[in-house]
């Protein structure tokens, strides 16, 4: 994998950057459309690829091991082949999943003891055995086996947490070491800074984390329900330590806000449930601000669901036909708001990418984040 | 409309054709998608039109007047406009509909008054406002309103209701006798055969509705649950004595070989809900029988969906992959599905129509009818 800084803003720390990887570039900054269990739920490859065109995507670890199961997702060729996505794939590495099925595991030393939330089995989580999951799975970029601590979370666990994530870190890497790539095409690993919401753990571990000298990095335990200047504050904290020449992840973040104010701190890339999911409720993302297509208001409303729209689904059908499928629970409806916003947010790393190239991006950006605070 | 029939099998009673209506052509033997809200489930209108292709689709009426409403479709312009779609579609009368509502409705002379599946809301359904409600949903084929017989039925409700149906046919008439058209457009309305599986009545209402003049006819109340032999038999009495020079619609019908029978008996069109909706339960159509996808059997079939298909889905994605959506819950899965099976519908009456014009239709129907009946 390669990294090159093509632009920076003058005015913050916000970077244009372009990531190789053997399927392909990656213009930063980037967002990837989250891909769960190897669909994006309601979205055709071709649409996705086509129409919403993301230079990569992310799939998640745990659920795939679940279902389909790794030995398939081996037996097909990997993930990309599975699929049919010839473009990067990043996986999580399951720790943030796990940390969600609270009072279903058991954290230790050795690793993480769950049960499935599909039939209640028993299965073990280490670094090592996360690592060849991943690999097998055959992720473009492989994340380190983290523990991502709540909010709020207690100073001495959050400490204690973060140490052990550093220790699972050498394991992960040590495995790594040992193992040839698993397919035809390089696997890269990224180390993950833990530390909760306290300055001094984040710049311990992003010190830790950028001294293992990855070819990227990341940032989690974030977007756990932290209000959004502490998450800004751990950002910029951890970005002026983490090496300049390398991308930096921040995981599971965010609001389109929350974005472009990442941007600004130096994020390089995205991911998050958060269009798809908020798509699926009916709720859309505009450059103008956000809409409730259930709202009575768009009933008889027949103009396009956003006329300054970039995918297909925002000219082709009204917000009154739009909000019909959604009060009648069709499930068209989720189909073209999940295109919508995922169109949109690939839109606005793009324009981010662009002023920031064009030396104007905290201008820009600060008019954006005032106009998409609206509920329109 | 206008109806032109291009060839007759030497073999069997069927006819190619072709309907001109102010949409569009269709070419019969014509298979209609059901959208029974202004959207047929999991396929966006670009997809339908491109991929699966259908010259005319259906819409329910009662579902329509429920949701979005007569009003917010007349404000839209009509259906076409609300859905964004541009060839003909063909609206039932909510006969079938409330029929299936037994037990929240009660059918008297005047009509049948019902109970909202959504809400619990009381509504009335007589042949004028339901003649008035398909003029404003504006549909290119306006359907009779009949009543739609169980199977069994007693011979004397089966008669009493026949009856009634004829009275409302006439009432429908008139009513539309007295009203322009509501669109810039011509409606064409279709008067509908009932008599259960009575040969008797049958023949009388094939009789009565022969005499109406339309320029259309359709069958109803069948594929209510008869064996198919009784199906067959009733279809071709009905058929031998309406006019050979306008197109007959046999409601509701069916299974790939049900179309295909029902072809050879002088059917022209088509609609059933079941191509989406069993691809929705994972079951798909095929030339060389029906798969079961979630079957474990197909866990690592690496193999395309149906070599033989003809949309994209098929070779795009593999049996392995579409059955781990199946598993998964994923609606995409669905999505693939329901276009494969829509796609080889469309393929089949298609291919009928080729056979039909080459004069070998009998024989290609005999081999695809025991080819299809296989469980792959």
């Amino acid at each position: 994998m390669k990294f090159k800084i093509e632009a920076l803003d003058p005015q913050s720390k916000a970077r244009a950057g372009e990531v190789t990887t053997d399927h392909g570039v990656i213009e930063t900054p980037i967002f990837m459309p989250v891909g769960t269990m190897g669909t994006v739920k309601g979205v055709h490859q071709r649409e996705l690829k086509e129409e919403i065109n993301p230079d990569i995507i992310l799939g998640n670890t745990y659920h795939l091991y679940l279902r389909p199961k790794t030995d398939v997702l081996e037996a097909a060729g990997g993930l990309h082949k599975f699929m049919n996505w010839d473009r990067p794939i990043l996986t999580d590495s399951g720790g943030y999943q796990v940390y969600s099925l609270s009072g279903r595991r058991k954290i230790k030393e050795e690793g993480v003891k769950f049960k499935s939330h599909i039939d209640g089995s028993y299965h073990f989580f280490s670094p090592e055995n996360v690592m060849e999951i991943q690999r097998k799975i055959g992720a473009d970029i492989i994340m380190a086996f983290d523990e991502c601590t709540p909010y709020p979370c207690d100073y001495n666990y959050a400490k204690r947490s973060m140490h052990m994530t550093h220790r699972w870190l050498n394991r992960c890497i040590n495995h790594l070491e040992k193992v040839p790539y698993r397919y035809d095409y390089a696997q890269t690993f990224f180390p993950i800074v833990q530390g909760s919401t306290y300055t001094d753990l984040r710049k311990q571990s992003a010190e830790y984390i950028a001294n293992a000298g990855a070819e990227g990095n990341a940032i989690g335990g974030l977007s756990v329900g932290e209000p959004a200047e502490e998450m800004y504050a751990m950002t910029d904290v951890v970005c002026s330590i983490l090496p300049e020449d390398k991308p930096r992840y921040l995981m599971g973040v965010g609001t389109p806000i929350n974005i472009l104010e990442n941007i600004a701190l130096g994020v390089d890339m995205f991911d998050c449930v958060m269009p798809t999911r908020n798509a699926r409720n009916g709720m859309l993302f505009t450059s103008e601000g956000h809409i409730n297509i259930k709202n009575k208001k768009w009933e008889n409303d027949f103009s396009p669901v956003d006329p300054a729209g970039i995918t297909w689904v925002d000219t082709e059908y009204s917000k009154a036909y739009l909000r019909h499928l959604f009060v009648s629970n069709e499930f068209l409806g989720k189909q073209i708001a999940t295109i919508h916003n995922l169109g949109f947010y690939l839109w606005l790393v793009r324009e981010a990418r662009k002023h920031i190239i064009a030396g104007d991006f905290r201008e820009w950006k600060d008019k954006m984040v005032k106009q998409m605070d609206n509920r329109l």
